[in-house]
Parts: structure tokens; sequence; C-alpha cells
């Protein structure tokens, strides 16, 4: 099922290269004030036609069909639609035979009949990422004064990131990155033991964005190095604060109120435009292969704000999860 | 709630140092033999009791008290029931005015009430994580003939497991180290876009298992430091067998056919026999803290086979999710 | 969360007197025929403008965003979408201090903060089920060749139908009714036991449209009445044929392939010219109320088609789960 | 999935002559007092070995294995188990071939496959609802003050009960019931629109008791003969209590504040003594049956504390449901 969330719930829906995409949330408290300029900024963010991006530019305004009244969410569902406006499907029809090094193409083929869209990768097209920004927009408000602060770390492994990248496009190939994501301000006691802790929840949501190789809390890798003497985070007061966050702001999976942070990997395009090597399914041939359409040569440049999104659909899934603590009913009169 | 899968699903119950824990599994085929003397060597392998790791020591001998008939699963939901015989709570009562270092002490004394057991954990321990093995066992089970294999890679940085033991004995503190996880002969074509990719699902999981830090897939981080003409993988037969694995055997969150595999980081043992430093929240004075009670020196010794359990939990799951897609009723005929 | 159904799942968004409102049905299968066309004489039944029905008229054309290329479903997510134009939004807005007798004013006060949308019920208004129709067009194509028939057996106790509501109209007063379900061709087998028989997920969808007050299957509140020798329906072939039906095509909450029949119980609409007594909840002082608005005199004529939408979409969950049994996995090969 | 609940959630496992069946409760608030003997009278209630009722005798002791500490929930999942000990499998073995009149044996043989546990129903028995009135105990206490209390209000349409059972126990037959539930002290606005309003919920659970066949909420299948003016109850004060109470406490699905009223048909228990008609699968030939083993001869007899179970399991989600509502973070603050 295309959702996501117990508390604060969201179901995709749409195509790529269809009539639109679009989100429903369910379970957004009543009473948020919400308006559609809200999301400009995030959307613009995600958008490609940037150095290093696809030259795909969709104007993604969001159409709110339902969940406001008066400029405040209602607590009913709320639905965001986008229309598609720049497609050029037919670019994008020829991978089931031939399919593209790295690519969902091979699997898809397997996987799916012939009945699914196949333009653009249909359904299952990074476009469905803006469906989570969106969603993303409405969670950030709901979790504030809580703040998600994605960046770029690194890319290609370099810092020099405006370098790197115009290299690659010299070279006709593609690159990936390290996103860095630090949450702020958030109360102590987020996340539900067993099965849904903070880190498996977020590395969840994390990981249904294309492209993602790996994901790390507070010191991560690195804690595996390490003695429990240097690893532990020393409390240095009665809030909780600790001398060092080598566990990320949380703790058996439970925010300890300390800043949250993780890294996640993100691999290059699939797509370059250098030829490559790759097999005929039909007859079982290699074949040389040379991708056309419009790709981003470094599509973690686009990520920090989905990245953004997920951690704050998390978070207001677990802050509504909080807050329904069941309680004894007798007691309570 | 303490339940995870959609398909092949498991629900926790239990205490570390209440009379017992267990595990419902919902949704097994019938059909698969099944029979005590399966969990023995799994049981075993996440067992206490070796160097390096906590001295408690119980029989773990598993009750099915459901769900088998004629020594073959019925279809209905198998609970398997452990007792706890060896227990010694007195060690652990005093956590919740000085909290460990590294621990999550100081997060429950803010998330839960005054009801929860205190013992050991009680119900947030990594005692459940039997449980898990418990229900791997017949996980690994149903999706024969493939395999899952997991192992350490490194101790606290080093190859040379047995000497980073040794040291960390002597110098009364703990230590981390890495786990790779290899799936073999699985089918093309698990996992569920857009919300349940492969990733998505054993991290989930992973990270429900106390003290991982990290995950990553194929290469993982590597990849965002490679260019797409590296990191993509080419195919050289039909059967989608590549010539590289950077992507881990998964494409678009999808198994390709290719070895499955991912390694974790697991911090340090945070309960450590040497002084630490904390606060005591009842006076907010700074504290000296030596722990007792049994602990592993590193925990990671016995996350291999609960890391296998975890893989191959989210397998049967998405393997059952596989068989399910839904198909036109009326062309059926 | 506005969500029925695990295999084929709808989700409801929208209004009475907002944009709009619609559904996203999740889980339909790929390669089904669907057309814009196949919902209109469905939707058609369900309006009013009819003797005995609301004068709202509203165009209610199914705008599909998502889930459809070459006029067949994908397997993704179909989003269909309906605008609200024919709003009158004003009549509605006094209900709170003074509420209407039997209807969910008082309640929706108690329950419902001031952010709810309360023009005309808002998101819990009877114009959903427009959108339940459309999604039951789409189960009702998936459950073919069987088929799905309700019709009104009596209204306000008699069958005399018109005559019924002609005094009713003319008394300025509402009335009642009794719908019989019929459902056939149906294969033996569908239904989940311990929670899910078939009658369980009927009854739960039936309930959940406005003014329903029993349901009953078979011969239902007749069977308690009979001794076992009369109720137990023989079987007269291999097939599993019965005799008679006292059943309703259904034993240990499994379809049996014999008809499912099923009636439910329709209220009075509480809305009535008629003027009634009711209490101000602000001064606490009884009050003479007259309903204005647009209002059915006898909502139970447009009650079948919806019946009928909220039977197939059961029995579409229910199909799809049954292709879903479980299997060994490693037996297949 | 063996489950039901949201926010409280039950899941069932054992066959009826299995080692045992139980019940795991997760979502049970922390601080509930709870004891081994709160279960004795309704367990009692539920028993055989009364006239009218079948010879089997079980001790059904609750063994609570998880949940408890210091005889108060502790918030995390509790497990009940309860021992088969009066086991008479061979009575049950042989109606896969030649089924039951009114019995599920001919579609259990399409259904489920060779593996079942045929002995008795397996998981698929009557006794399963000893788990059900045992968590139902839990519920009970959970939603004190508010009261559930069902009774029988007729037997094969008499309301003298006790001649009624006497001549069908002379005739070797078996005969249905009518059930009546009350609940009172409910505090307003349980119920969540749009899928899960109360009636909803209630009838999902109670059609998961073997047997039942009808249910009606308030004044029921009357109300559908009733003109509005009559069935509209008319609010008397503030608090919303009112003149009548057709609705039986729900408006618009959501509980009034007065008294909430449903009424069950039970049906006559299939399994007789006389002799039956029926069908050889093997052959298709005509056979006669006489049905042995141990049975009811009015099961209706031992039914309603399962309802009173199933209307406090509901009551008990929708109470902590009501607990959940989301609310807007930082205004909190």
């Amino acid at each position: 099922m295309n959702s996501f969330g117990e508390f604060f719930r969201i179901s995709l829906f749409g195509e790529s290269h269809g009539k639109g995409i679009g989100v429903v949330i369910d379970g957004c408290p009543a009473g948020l004030s919400l308006d559609k300029n809200d999301f400009s900024k995030d959307l613009e963010r995600r958008k490609g036609g940037k150095k290093g991006t696809s030259p795909r530019r969709e104007s993604d305004i969001p159409l709110i069909k339902s969940g406001i009244f008066n400029h405040k969410t209602t607590g009913a569902p709320i639905s965001i639609l986008f229309e598609n406006k720049n497609i050029q499907p037919r670019d994008y029809l020829s991978f089931g035979a031939i399919p593209r090094p790295g690519h969902a193409d091979f699997v898809a083929v397997h996987k799916f009949g012939g009945f699914q869209d196949p333009r653009g990768g249909g359904h299952f097209s990074g476009r469905l990422t803006l469906a989570l920004v969106a969603a993303g927009v409405v969670a950030k408000k709901l979790i504030a004064p809580a703040k998600v602060k994605a960046r770029i770390l690194e890319i290609g492994g370099s810092t020099d990131i405006e370098r790197t990248i115009d290299l690659t496009i010299k070279e006709n190939d593609s690159v990936g990155g390290i996103i860095e994501c630090h949450v702020q301000n958030l109360p102590i006691g987020l996340g539900e033991p067993f099965f849904d802790p903070v880190e498996s929840l977020i590395s969840h949501l994390v990981f249904a964005i294309p492209g993602i190789k790996g994901i790390e809390f507070g010191s991560g890798f690195a804690c595996s190095r390490m003695k429990g003497s240097t690893c532990n985070d020393v409390l240095i007061n009665k809030n909780g604060k600790t001398r060092t966050n080598h566990a990320g702001g949380i703790n058996g999976g439970i925010t300890n109120g300390n800043e949250m942070i993780f890294r996640v990997a993100v691999k290059p395009t699939p797509s370059i435009k250098k030829e490559q090597e790759t097999v005929n399914l039909t007859t079982g041939k290699k074949e040389r292969i040379v991708i056309k359409g419009r790709h981003d040569v470094c599509f973690a440049l686009r990520i920090p704000v989905i990245i953004e999104a997920a951690a704050a659909l998390v978070f207001a899934d677990l802050l509504l999860r909080s807050q329904a603590v069941p309680r004894i009913w007798g007691e309570e009169k």
C-alpha cells in the first residue's frame, strides 16, 4: 500500500508523465494554519533546472482540494494535487528490452506486468518525491518549534562541490554525495520501542527515496570503532544535555533532547550520457547504450529538502503518537 | 504496537525478568515442517556465556503453544514461549535517578510512567531479541532455498577480533563492531515501491535491534564517492547477473537476483565496569558511577544471528507479498 | 484513518461544501479496463433531484487523476476527484447551539473542536458516499462475473412505496425503509476467520453509511426463532448448492457458493420540515426548531447503489485476499 | 491477520484441541490493576456443562505470561494462555467428505489445504471465544465506570426459556435466540467517522463470534418503519439526555451519552442429534448423518458474556482513540 505513518499518514498517488501526482494526509490535527504559499520555498528547492540537475521544470503549484477551511486545517484529510505539464514521454519508452545499467528497468520487467505506465517510471518515479516534499511542509509546520535542516556535506567525496559538478558534466558522467540532517528542539521521549524506534522510522522513509545507499545516526559507523568509555555520551545536567553527541540525540530508539543527527549516502544518477555496456534481454547479446532524456548529473543536489521532509514526516507521526499514550480511563475523573 | 510485518507478522511479548518472553507469528503458510530442534542452533548462537559476552545463561527452550499439527505448520498463528529462569532483578533497580551514560535510562524516565517493569529493561530489553531469533528460524525455513548468512567483519576497527576482546576486558571497557550480511538465492522482484523497498524494511527491523548505529547496502557510503560510470553494475547476461555488485543486489528497492549484501555498525555496550561520570537527576549534581550486573563486553558478538533473523523475517514477508500480486478475477477463468 | 480495506483499500477525502471530494483506491490490479463512462449509471442512481430526495443536484463528473494508462488500470493508486459546484453553505451554519433532533450536531460539538468545516457536515457528510459509489464501480468491475444487486424492499413498512412517499411529503415528515442486497456468482471460500468473516466486513462498511440501524444475513433474526433442523440448509449436490438458503450464502463467515443475501434497515431522514422540539445548549432552554436546507424525505431511496458499492468493495478486498493465500516458497520450484 | 483493534489490539492464537489457546493484548495502559481472580466470573459464565450446553468442561485457568508487574499492567503486551485438557479429537475427524448441514465443513474443505488442524475446528473453533472473553475482562476494567451488560431476551422466539430448552432437548434438536446488550456510563463522543463509527466496530467484532446472523442498534429494524418525527429522539437537557432512545445511544456513529443498546440474533447450533440429510462430496450421493461429539443444544445461552467482551473491547479501543485526538504541538507550550 502506498501509505506511510500511523498517526500522521501520507498516501501518494500519481505518475511521472500522467495527469498529475498528489498526496492525501490523514491525521493532521485541526487548527494548523496552512496556505498555498507555505509550500513555495521547499518546492523550489526540490526543482530541477539548476546546474547539475535535470532541465525538466514543472510549475509545481499545489492544489489543495480538501482539509482546509478558512486557511486552517479542519482535522479531515488534506489532499494536495500537482498537475503534470512538461511531459516528454517518448524518451522513456524502450528500456524494457535493453535495461539501463544501475536502473530498475530489469527488475521492473520481472515484477510488473505489461499494464504499468511506462512513461518516466510511471508511479515509481522520483517525481513522487514532490508529493513527499509537499507533505513534509505540513509536517514541518506541525512539529514547530522543532526545526529540520539538511545540507550537502560532500559531492563525489569532495567539499568543493561546484568544481566536482563541473568536471562531472564535462565527463558526461554523474556523481553521488552525502547529506547531513539536523533536527533541533525535539522534545524528549519520541520513538516507540520495540519496532518503531526513531532510527527505524527515519531509515524506512529515507530508503523510500530513490538512490539512497546508506544511513548512519550520530557518529554512526565510527561508533563501531570506539570503546564504550569514549562512545558513551556523559550527561552534564538534569535536562539530559550531554557533553558529546555520538548517539545523535537518540538512546534506546528514543529522542533524548540533544540535537538529532543523521547522514545519508546518495549514489550517482544511474542515467549518464556516456556510452555504457548492457545486455539485450530479448537476444541475450551485449549492447552499447547511450541514454537520452532529461536527467540530473547529481540528484544528490535535490535531495536535502526531501530528506528534511522525510524527517519531518516521521517526527510529526511520533509527536502525535507521543500525545496518544494510553491512560487509565476511570482515574481521569 | 509490538508487531512487524504485513504478510508474515510477528508480535513480541514478555519482559527480561518477568515470567518469560514470546512471539506470535501470524501469516505463516500451512505445511512448513517445524520442530523444536530447528531452533537449537540459532538460539545457541545468540546466547551469552562465551568470552566477551554476558555470563547470564538461560536454557532458552522454545515452547510451541499453537500453529503446529503433526510437525507441520497449520496456517494458524504460531506462538512460541520462552520461560525466564536465571533472573537477578536486584541489580537493575536504581538507574532511574542516576542514569547510566549511553543508556536509555534517562529517556525511559521521561517516556514511561511508574508502572513499567523496571527489571533489566522490562519489555524493552535486549532479551526480546531471543523471540526475534526464534521467529527468524521459522522465516529462514520459509525462504529456503534462499540463505541468510551474517558474520563479524571487524571489532573495534580490527579484524583480530580475539585480541581486541582480550584487551577490552582488561581495560574494563566495551567495544563495538561491524557485521556483514549476505542473502543468496533470492528470487528477482522482492520489494514494494513506494514505501516498502527492501532497504526500508531491512533497516526498519535492523534498527529495532538495540545498539545499531548505521546500515549500508552494497557499496553503501562508498557509492557516494563514485561516478555513475563506476557505480552502475553492468549486466552480463539475460538473468540479470552483473559484473560488479555495488548495488548490493537491489535496484529501485527491488531484488535483482544478485547476492543481497548489507553491513551494520554496532556500538560498544554502554554498560562498562570502568567508572564513569553522570548526573543525579534528583539532586542535579555530578556523580561517579560503576555499573554492576551481567553485561556483554562486546554485544556485537551476539548480533550476527539476530541480523540474520531480521533479514529472514523481511524476506519472508516480501516473499509472501510477492505471491499476493493482485490479479484480475474474471480473466482467471 | 479515513481508509477501508486491506488489499483493495479506499481512502476518502473532501467536504460536502468544500472544493470537492474524492477517493484514492490502492491495490487495484493492473489491466482492468476503466473509463469515465463506467461511472455514469451508478452515480446517476445515487443522485438526488427525484421525488422523495433532496433537490441538490451536482454534475458529479469523475476526474480520474492517476492509475489509468491507455484506458486500463496500471496497478498504481487510482485517484478520482469530484468537484463541488452546487454549494449553499449558509443553510448549515447554526446547528452548534441548537442541535437538530436525531442528528449528529450534539455529538459533533462535543467531539470536534472549532476548526472543523461546519458547512453541510463538512467531511462527515452523506456526500462522501459519492466517493464510495465511485470506488464501488471499480470494485464491481473487478469482481465480475460476480454481480451485486440491491433493491428497496419496503418504505415505512409498506411495499407501496410511491404512496408512502407522497403521504410523507404531505405531512412534512420523513420515512425509513429496508434494502435487500443479493450477490450472485461469488466463488466459494471468501471470508477470513477469525476477525474478518464476510458478515464482519460487510457490516463494518455498511454501518459507515449514515442512517443504517440494522443488518441481517440470510434469514437473519428469523433464524433465532428456528430449530436447527429447520435452519440448517441441506446440501443437494457436490458443488455445495443447498435446498434452502437460511445461511444467506455464508457458513462460518465464508461464502459457500450459494447466493449471498443481506438486508439493512434505514432510518428516516432526521431533517424534517415539521416543527420539532429541542434544547438550546447555550441557554439550556427548550426551543422549537424548523429545519431548512435541502433534504431527502426518504434517503433510503438513494441507498441501494451505496449498499451495492459497500458489498462490491468488501468482495473486491476478499477476492484479492483469497488470491494471497500464503504458500511454501521452496515447494513451488 | 488474527488481530482486532487499533489502540487496544488483541491477537488470538491456539486451537480447540491443540496445546492451548491464548491472546496477546497490545496497547493496554500501564497502571491498571489486574489479577488472575478478575477472570473467574466471566470465564465461568462462558463455560459449558450446564443444561442446554455442551458437557465439555475445561478448567480454563488464565496463565498471565507478561505485561503485569506487582499486580498492575506495565503498558507492555499482556499475554494470557489457557491450556487445553479435556480433549476428544477423535469425534471430529470425518467431516471433510460428508459435510454437516449448516456447518463450515464444506467451505473449510474448499478454503484450507490439508495441513490445518482438523480437530474440533482447529484454530477456527468457538473455543477461541474463551480468549475473547479473557481479553474482554481486561477491557471491562479499562472502560469502568462504563458498564456492559448482556442478557438473553428470548430463545426460539419465546421468553420461557427453560421450557424451550427442555422441549428442544427432547426433540434431539437445537434452538437459537436473541441477546440484548446495554452499555451504561459511556462518555459522549466515542466513535470515529467515516469508517469506524461505533456500529461498524461493534458489528465487525460481533459477527466474528460464530453463529450470529443479525444485529440492530437502538430500535433497529423498527426504525425503518417509523416516520422521522417519531424516530428522532428529542433532547431534554444540555447534557444530551433524550426523551426516547430509538438511536440506541449513537448519533452519526458517535456515542451521545444515552444508554447504548444493541441486539443480536443467534442461530440454532448446527450440530444436532437428529438424523439429517447431506451429500457425500466424494461420491456425490445423498447420505444420512447423525452427529456425535459434545455440542450445545442452544449455544445462545453461552453468548451473552462473549457479546459483552466484544462490546467492551470495542469501547476500550475507542476510549483510547478518543484520548489520542491529534493536537497542534507548538500551541501546547
